[in-house]
């Protein structure tokens, strides 16, 4: 059921690149100590698909391919989505992520923050080593944006978390904003001009709107072995997103969960909810929410050089819709 | 009992710059989300005695002061400092930090982790802001020597923790090369030559050194309201510094608290071992060793042009060797 086949296939036009990046990775792996490399070996291959590297490559791709700037901004995206989620498996106290044990539940959380720490430095290393102030103030700008935004949304009330306008402007800081930079980067790093940098970050926005939103749908609509961990986990987790959203505000039996969430959560309403949800028009709301989003990714292209790359990133923003993990 | 007078004398060449430093913080509150204020509130004066970016603005003060970048990177070491504390605070477990509940105590430990990542996100912009390469890359370097060595200590043996060179290793890393960023840092901002760099770095790296003895030494011999936290709590915590270590492969009665240690634990042992350290001439062997890192820190100093700021270098030198908390 893997999509790794179709990704590959899309990502032919930036493949050497891939692969160069795959080599900082190792590299990474050849400086730590010994005692580091099983938790970097667990931790690696999280990102599995890989989309916010080959995003940056194929933003860079259209204008003109600097490998020695464009591999290692590629590789700090994928290194610093990797620290966020080793980050985030503390705050969400999750045991399982792709189905396989968590550091945190492994080595325990101290380990996990450390493990993150590791991850987001060797990022900024990498962005560093760009020697491209433009791209550098792009990433500490886009640092701000998500750690703001996580730490307002850990501290928000229930009330807040269901509401669709918070709920965009988190995903935009939390998800989108990572993907804006691996576009807006490759762009600048690439040599573009100003038109073709704004358009592949609107791209970047757009598509990680997009995403995120088909990942929430999927925690709903996965198959448990897709998805690595328990369906509904968001949700059961406090973490409302669209499906649930939309659920609690059109819902004949929205109310009941509402009280649900905001009383301190009636663990059997919200399991109720879970089993509920997959079933209802919500997901098909959700999905054309996010088939805007996603037009509006291919209209952003429309001002980029047409080449092999740039229908690769137009044939990427079509996959995402129909992933099933 | 406070050393507070002491020191503001001695950044009297740069209070104007350290006052200046208090304002970024203000700002940072001021675009602060209404619900991160009281977690701002209870961590942006850790630091207290606002060593690093005193060394950053005296560093820059010798050649040409520029207020411009060396304020924003003065502001960033104590925001990096800062952040590097509430990870640690989860690390160890720590419920209190100079007398105060900690974040993770008091929040738990995903806030804790948030807000940690939210004060290394803000540091990361404001060196970005410098848009001085070589600061920004040092910066990186310092990212990754102090994360690489916490989490290998994280990882390390009781056996490995016991050893000489490995402590020194890891107080190199984890304090030191934060000292030696701020200082080397605030000689490039300001447009020192390549000796008074080196000089300044040399500087900065064997005052961070002596401080962490120091540091260590008051762990033991500290008085608990001056510390702030229950005295002993390295040890208790399983992390052995220079006295520990010390009596471990010099005191008759080392060979019990090396057994209690490696054995995983006995913590009667440990206790005892906290009560007699304090009493034994391990403390004046640590102080000794502090001082030998004191003085390799002065004589860098014979290579910065004389001024008050490197007198006040000087000064700050000596100060910490005789510091009560």
């Amino acid at each position: 059921m893997t999509k790794g086949v179709d990704l590959s296939a899309i990502y032919g036009p930036v493949r050497e690149g891939m692969s160069q990046v795959e080599g900082i990775f190792g590299e990474l792996r050849g400086l730590a100590r010994q005692d580091i490399l099983p938790l970097l070996d667990q931790t690696l291959h999280y990102g599995g698909k890989r989309l916010r590297p080959a995003l940056t490559l194929l933003s860079g791709a259209p204008f003109e391919y600097r490998p020695h700037t464009l591999h290692p901004m590629a590789a700090a995206m994928e290194l610093f989505h990797t620290a966020t989620l080793v980050h985030d498996d503390i705050v969400d106290a999750s045991s399982l992520r792709r189905g396989r044990a968590t550091i945190n539940s492994m080595w325990g959380d101290g380990a996990a923050v450390l493990l993150g720490d590791f991850f987001f430095a060797h990022s900024a290393r990498l962005v560093a080593s760009t020697d491209n102030l433009r791209v550098i103030n792009l990433f500490a700008k886009m640092l701000m944006a998500i750690s703001g935004s996580e730490l307002a949304q850990n501290l928000s009330t229930m009330e807040q978390r269901l509401d669709y306008d918070h709920y965009i402007d988190w995903i935009g800081a939390k998800t989108a904003s990572l993907f804006a930079t691996a576009t807006e980067s490759g762009a600048v790093l690439g040599g573009s001009g100003e038109d073709g940098i704004q358009a592949l970050k609107a791209y970047g926005h757009h598509f990680g709107l997009a995403f995120q939103i088909v990942d929430d749908i999927l925690d709903f609509v996965g198959q448990e072995q897709d998805l690595g961990k328990p369906v509904g986990a968001d949700l059961v987790q406090g973490n409302p997103t669209l499906p649930t959203i939309l659920f609690v505000a059109g819902h004949p039996q929205g109310a009941d969960l509402r009280r649900a969430l905001t009383d301190g959560g009636d663990a059997e309403a919200v399991k109720k909810a879970v089993a509920l949800i997959p079933g209802t028009d919500v997901i098909a709301e959700c999905r054309q929410i996010a088939r805007g989003f996603t037009k509006q990714a291919l209209k952003a292209l429309d001002a980029v050089p047409p080449c092999p790359s740039t229908r690769a990133l137009s044939d990427l923003a079509t996959y995402i819709m129909s992933r099933s993990r």
